[in-house]
């Protein structure tokens, strides 16, 4: 069973989140700069949505560059994936129109955290479709970059009911994290 | 005539129809858990419609794996399997804000009936083309899953008007049925 | 300059277009089959726009089988065709909510011959790069089919204004025509 | 790493991003011609915007042809492009519903002068890969139409608020210029 389809299917599907994304920030109805000012809380959150997202796309490309099978479980996994990445339009809206505040930023943690679970579920199912000592499990090896996103996910949703803005920087620090693209993968490939 | 498009095209419909049923999950205007609660239903029946059309986008492809042929009958057959499946977010979002009303749920039950005819439709034009004894034909075989859905779907429909729960619950078993990916493609395309 | 990428945006944008439609059918908010009696005319819209689309789509895909370059002009007739189909949505969603009222089905109709005289554009476009005596030419040939179409559309926008039926019917039988897939090219391509 | 999903997901997010703007266009109430007439002007920056994104899809599409190699620097430089093209239909809906007012027109110019800076950050990227004497830096040469574009873009938004037509006169202007597309890639592919 060919990757070519799923990663099609992927793509599109990602394409089409990361796009229909932006259909939340509604056009506003005056002219002016002032129109705009409501727009400010929706567009940050819609910036960060997109590096999300973004990052999701890199690391599912550089993830599939050392696939070589395909089995039922892993296009179960992969979709796993795709319905929690599916929430963002939803979780990323609903943050933005109120302005940050604390229970819309807990829901978009969760699904950070859900979504996060379900790339290292992905992950697994690869690993154990490829072997222990193929490529891609050496390529991964112990992924403490998804272990602290993980942790830092788990962590930010209690702790913004205590102050939001330290929930909202620990989602930034994950993504700036993560924006420097995998090249664990590239290398071991490569070697 | 290749299938490469026709894969393609069916992919990005698909895709597309998935992410857009998260669409009917409105933004709520409060900011609190309370805000969220009437967005329940919706979103269970989001999830029930994800899972369906994660089923058919799982069976479209490990039945597209066996097909070498394309005929005009096929390309129809197929855009008809996507015409039903495009009524998807319709259906899952009256059932939804109504609380899984009786009508809705009938009318959900419609929709999944003719997708499901459709895509026997659909493997009757395959089997047609690639004739009764070619690997697909043999790997399809007397689709009992096929027939059973079928049954529970134009069962469901009377037994939402008397109670609609049931009718839930069959497309629960079905979907839970199809979860299983189908192995008898693969199996047979390996011997 | 290969046809993989123009085929792959053609078909994404035409997925698009197949699947946004729909959500002009906004969910009713009643949970009957009354409330369901306005969808009506807009799922009939809808019905006849999916089979244009999907008649495009077959079309550009027999028409594409045959084409081996690709250039400029090439590309941006194609982007034309595109234009003229994305306004699909609109002129739908305006017949069917105005139940098919005499200017919403003029307008449909304009759209209907712009896009057909689009791939007829299309068309030339690709002879003129292939050459006269191409086997894309040949499959083409006095395009009996397209130039019954150009009639019928340029006919149905003045009659929509005496009958709007009768361009209805107009819309339906071109339609019916196309319903059938061109099977010239593949003739051709087999001998 | 390969191209072909930098591409694909690239072709997704565009042919979205060219078929979603169409939803500004809001069915009107009213049936007659008259009802069309404030549609007009989002009719007008539709088409404007349809072109524009036309271009970017034309032009990203020539240059990926002399593409050979990709690392996470162009990833993320693409990304960066996909994220300013995304916000066109905000801005595209945004000037069109206030009938080309100042301040939306200055906004559509930024979105364009960013989406400009994006393409040449992005074409700077795939030259740092492929080497100053590759054919992909030989084709892209001094990127004079680039820098026209970025100068006409960048006066666009100051003079928008002394005369906004003049600011259109500019996108119109840069759209016929690029409008032509761009020989230069395949005259050197070919040589």
């Amino acid at each position: 069973m060919g990757k070519g389809r799923l990663e099609a299917f992927s793509d599109g599907v990602m394409a089409i989140i990361i796009t229909i994304m932006v259909l939340e920030m509604k056009v506003p109805h005056g002219d002016g700069w002032a129109a705009l000012r409501p727009t400010i809380p929706v567009f940050l959150s819609y910036v960060l949505s997109f590096i999300n997202i973004g990052i999701y796309w890199n690391n599912h490309h550089h993830l599939f560059q050392a696939v070589r099978l395909v089995n039922g479980r892993i296009l179960w996994t992969n979709l796993h994936l795709l319905f929690w990445l599916s929430l963002f339009p939803f979780a990323t809206g609903w943050m933005g129109e109120n302005n940050f505040a604390t229970t819309p930023v807990a829901l978009y943690g969760t699904v950070l955290l859900f979504a996060a679970i379900a790339f290292t579920l992905l992950t697994r199912s690869l690993i154990d479709r490829h072997g222990q000592d193929s490529p891609l499990a050496t390529a991964i090896g112990r992924d403490l970059k998804g272990k602290i996103s993980l942790a830092s996910y788990a962590l930010a949703i209690p702790l913004s009911f205590a102050n939001r803005w330290i929930a909202c920087g620990l989602f930034v620090l994950v993504a700036v994290l993560w924006f420097i693209p995998d090249r664990r993968i590239e290398k071991i490939l490569t070697d």
